[in-house]
Parts: structure tokens; sequence; C-alpha cells
């Protein structure tokens, strides 16, 4: 009987995964039946994404029991087919699982896409493939920087980082990787071609940053979350934009109250935007917004509530109360509100 | 000699000040010098922002001293000038400092700006002064709420929360406040008409709220920051924006990293954007972007790395090398990578 080897979960992983967390086993080939073919797998690729989706905190993925195959996208070749749409011969991508053979009959579950390569097939799993569109939809649809600006992604060697960095390269960014350790800075600056690469296990990583980044960071991609992120908060340029992609910082976590640093996992799930405020931008719009505000108040659609005191004297108790949260409404002191 | 009652201060506050940081001394009424004009203050505000300013920690205020004027807006009229941009009557708003007279020579320092009362004198410090003008920034410029939105402030009862809201009400959006206390909550609802108010003191708050914003919360405008934002992350809608403008969660602590919850001061400094990304949001842009990678590969511009093992029985240690943080570049797993 023709085999087909499988890697299936054989308990789950507490804090980082062990290999002793997996079994591989041989169960039979399968067939394509009516409406079905048959994927011959030539690549699997492994994501930091299948951490969270073993134990049921990745969208979309159960939690997975004892003898079920790992969660896993491969790129294969059709080697059977009794489907009208899938042909012997073409390359597709699916969330095959990690296992040598799959058989599907094309239903969305399988999330089965057809390849056309152009590039070396192994590509398809990473810089052209999910990781890839991950980077290019950060930088493309949500970062959009421009000629000259500063760009900073962290885990640069990867597949996400490398080809963010890659592509606002090639927009004319001064871009610089953040990754862990000189093995990994060295491929991000002599393949990948970033101005700078800066391993963050390095003590003094935050100045060595704040070196690379003269004028400060117009653009944070962020793939780990936690006090990495607290760091380049602090580094980057008015009207920064911070891309909240990965959170590789929180994956090995063991349980939900144990955060480091900010607690970004909704801000990703939800693609929340975060907004920073500050007043003093648009002072040259009061008049506008007092002319608004007033015609409001007039029409009895904006109402104040005032916490008074009268006597300069006061100001002090009253301020109190205002730092304490006991004020109700709009802290003010009446230090001679007649016309004398 | 006349009087001018000043509040200066006695000593640096530790954590929520005291009514005996503060000191309360008369100064020599002053006089219009040449190109001057006097101030006669009718009101003071009152804004957490202070608490900051005092300590030199609020952008552009430097730590105060003993003895020095505490920072603050006074609302008064022009009662002598020699400057010929001001006249006798006209009233103004200046950062006069918590006194009764201010002379001022209408320096960029002093942020003297003329009003035009159209509504009560005192709500030009607040609904129609600096916090309203917060308010509308952030909704106007940041939130740009629509029908049917529900969009949550908290310290709603104050004048920035206050005025959000409405004005969010008034743009045809669901508003729900939430503020410290039964009674700040009556005042939301009953004053600014809000059509819910959820008091965070309550045990049940956060289930409160989200029973509240049963659709989930599109637009969240954040006064407090620190553990309420956490809770309010979980509960935003798809592609929801935080408005974040205020941090008074933390205008009290005593050191730089007691940071109860989210570490969002530079976000608000620096004006910055936290955009949230998942990449299955974009995954019928696959082929735009399979197109646009593969031609940057044969163009030189886009490089790849892979972490390669053969053999799919080789998968698990290889996940465990990535989940260390071990791998250098894209892990992969070649089941099969030639034809057979």
């Amino acid at each position: 009987m023709a085999e087909n080897l499988q890697v299936q979960l054989a308990r789950q992983p507490e804090g980082v995964p062990r290999a002793t967390d997996f079994q591989v086993t041989k169960a039979a080939r399968p067939s394509a039946g009516a409406g079905q073919f048959l994927i011959r797998n030539m690549y699997l690729s492994l994501d930091p994404y299948q951490r969270g989706a073993i134990a049921g905190r990745h969208m979309g993925h159960t939690r997975l029991n004892q003898g079920d195959v790992i969660y896993g996208r491969c790129l294969g070749e059709v080697i059977e087919s009794k489907h009208p749409d899938y042909k012997v011969g073409e390359i597709v991508v699916s969330e095959s699982g990690w296992q040598q053979y799959f058989v599907s009959s094309g239903s969305a579950h399988d999330e089965v896409r057809k390849v056309k390569p152009e590039a070396p097939l192994s590509a398809y799993l990473g810089a052209l493939g999910m990781p890839g569109l991950t980077a290019w939809a950060g930088v493309e649809k949500l970062a959009q920087p421009t000629l000259g600006d500063t760009f900073v992604v962290s885990s640069a060697a990867g597949p996400v980082g490398g080809t963010a960095g890659q592509l606002a390269k090639a927009k004319g960014c001064r871009v610089v990787g953040i990754a862990g350790g000189d093995e990994k800075c060295k491929t991000v600056i002599e393949t990948y071609g970033f101005d700078d690469c800066i391993n963050y296990k390095a003590k003094d990583w935050a100045e060595r940053l704040k070196a690379a980044c003269p004028n400060g960071i117009n653009h944070y991609f962020d793939n780990v979350g936690g006090p990495m992120l607290d760091t380049l908060l602090t580094q980057m340029a008015l009207y920064g934009k911070v891309i909240m992609c990965g959170l590789a910082s929180l994956y090995n976590r063991t349980s939900d109250g144990e955060f480091a640093g900010n607690n970004m996992g909704p801000v990703v799930g939800k693609r929340a935007q975060l907004l920073g405020l500050v007043v003093y931008d648009y002072y040259d719009k009061f008049p506008e917004f007092q002319k608004i505000g007033a015609r409001l108040m007039k029409q009895g659609k904006l109402a104040i509530h005032e916490d008074r005191v009268d006597g300069l004297e006061n100001a002090p108790t009253h301020f109190v109360k205002l730092a304490s949260g006991l004020n109700n409404g709009k802290a003010l002191v009446a230090i001679a509100p007649e016309k004398v």
C-alpha cells in the first residue's frame, strides 16, 4: 500500500513547543474520488502563526487534538484529478497540513490557490506567498511610505519583514531592519540590501537604532509587539505610522494575562486604528470650531456642565479635586465673573 | 497699593497633588507699560494637563520651581492698553497663570486669543475652548464617525469627553460615555444627552459596556489610557478607530516606569497612527501582488533567503527552531522538491 507521511499533534505544547509535542506517522496514501483531485506536496511552509493555530488562538483555526494533522500550507503538484477545474501537472498552494499527499474537492476550507510559476517554486510560500502578501499590504495599503522616509521593520530576516523592507526600499525609503543576531543582520543587509540592521540582542540596541534613524522613524512595520514596541514608539517621527502586523513576543505565552509591554492583540485582530491627537495642531481652526460650537449651543445640541468654585484662593483645593477625578463637568475657578 | 492675588508652587507634588503643594500670595498689581496691555481675569480654567505641566512633563512647559505662578489659561477683560491691537473692554483668553491680573505684550508665549462672545463667557474655557477644540479635532479630523456608528468616550462628564460625545451625537451616532460615578453618569445622560453612560467603578462595567454596544465600538475617544484601554480594545468593531487623546490613568504617576496597561504616551505626543493588519483581508489581491513581486525578483530588487530542511519527518524540529526565533530567513520543509 502506498504511504502518506503525516505530522500529527502528540500533545499541546506549553510555551515554546518541543519536538516531542509532534508525532510522525504513516497513513495510507489517498486517491482522488469523484469531484476530487490529489496533490503531491513539494514544500511545506512553516510560519510563526502556526504556534497559535495549534492552540486555537489564531483566527479560523480550532484547537488541535492528539492525532490531528498539524495546520500548514503546502505547495504541490496535482497528480490525479476527477475535478473539472484542476488538471494534472498544475501547481497549487493549499491548506494541506503537514503531509505528503492531500486530497481536495477544491472547497473554500482547503484554500487551494493555483500558482503560475514565474519565480522559484518555494518563493510562493514566502516572499511571493502569504508572508509576502502581508508585507505588500502593510507597505502599499497601510504605511504608504514615500521617497526619503525612514522605514523600520522588526523580524527583518524573516519573509514578512524581509519583503516589507525590500518593497519600501524599492519605493525610495531608507530601510533599517531589526533582527535577533549578527547572522540574521548579515542576511538582512547583504542579501536583502537594507541600509542597516540592528541586532536587538545587543545591550545598546535602542541607541544604535536611534543613531541609524537620526530623523526619527516614519514607518515601523511591527512583527514583534511587547517591550520592543514600547521602545520603538519613543523613536517615531511626528505623524509616524506603526503597522501592527505580528506579535512574536506573545506567540509562546502560556496564559492570556502574560503580556509583555503593549497588549496589542486586539488591535491586530480588529484591524483597529489608534490615532494620536494633540490639540495644538488645530489651534488655527479655533475660529471655525467656535462658530460651529456656539451654533450648536444655541440649537440646544451642546450643553455644558461646570464644576465651579468662587475665589482664586480656592483654586488649589479645586485642582486637587480635579486631579483626584472627583470633579463633575468642567473644572473652573470664578475669579471675578461680574464686571467691576 | 493695588493687589494681585496669585497661586504659586510651594513644592512639587508627589502623586496626586495636595493643597499644601500650593501657596496663595499677594503681589503688587501690575500696570501696562509701553506696548503692553493689562488683563483682569474673570475665570481660571483648571485642566488635567496642568498636573504634568507643573512637573515639566507636558509639551512646551518647563518644570516649575517654588514661587513660580502655576500654569493655566484665564478668560479676562482688557482693562488698560498701550498696545495697538488690544482695546479696553475686549475679552481674551491667555496663558496668564493662576492670578487675578496679567500684563502681556501680546507675544506668542502668552497665547492671547480674542473671544467674540456668542455663548456664556466661561464656556470659552471649556466646551468652546481648548477642551472643546480637542473634542472637535478628534471627532471631525480623526474619528470622522458617520450615521449609526457607535461612539464611546471616556472621562465623559468632563469638557473634552462631554463635547466629543455631543458632537458625535449631532452627527447621528449612538453615543455611550464612560465616567467614574453615578453622579457623573447622570450629568452625561441628562445634561449632555448621551444614549447611555457606564460607571467604570461598577465591578461589571465591561459587561455593561458590551451590552450597551451590542455591535461593537466603531470609535473610542480615549481620555484615560491604561487598563481601561486594554478592555476597550477587546470590544472594538472591525476597523474601529481609537482616538488617543488623554492618559488620565498616568497623570499622577510618580515614575516613568510606572505604566498601567498600555504605554501610549508617545502615541499621543507623536500623533502616531497604529494600524492593525490582517493579511486575509487582502487575499483577493494575491494575483496583483504576485505579478509585482515576481517582476521585482527578476529586477534583482526582491531577494529571498530560506532556512530549509529536507524531509517531512524533520518538520517538528525545524518548527521548534522557528518558534524559538533561531531561523534565519523563510522557514521551509522540502518534502519532495524534485518531480518524481
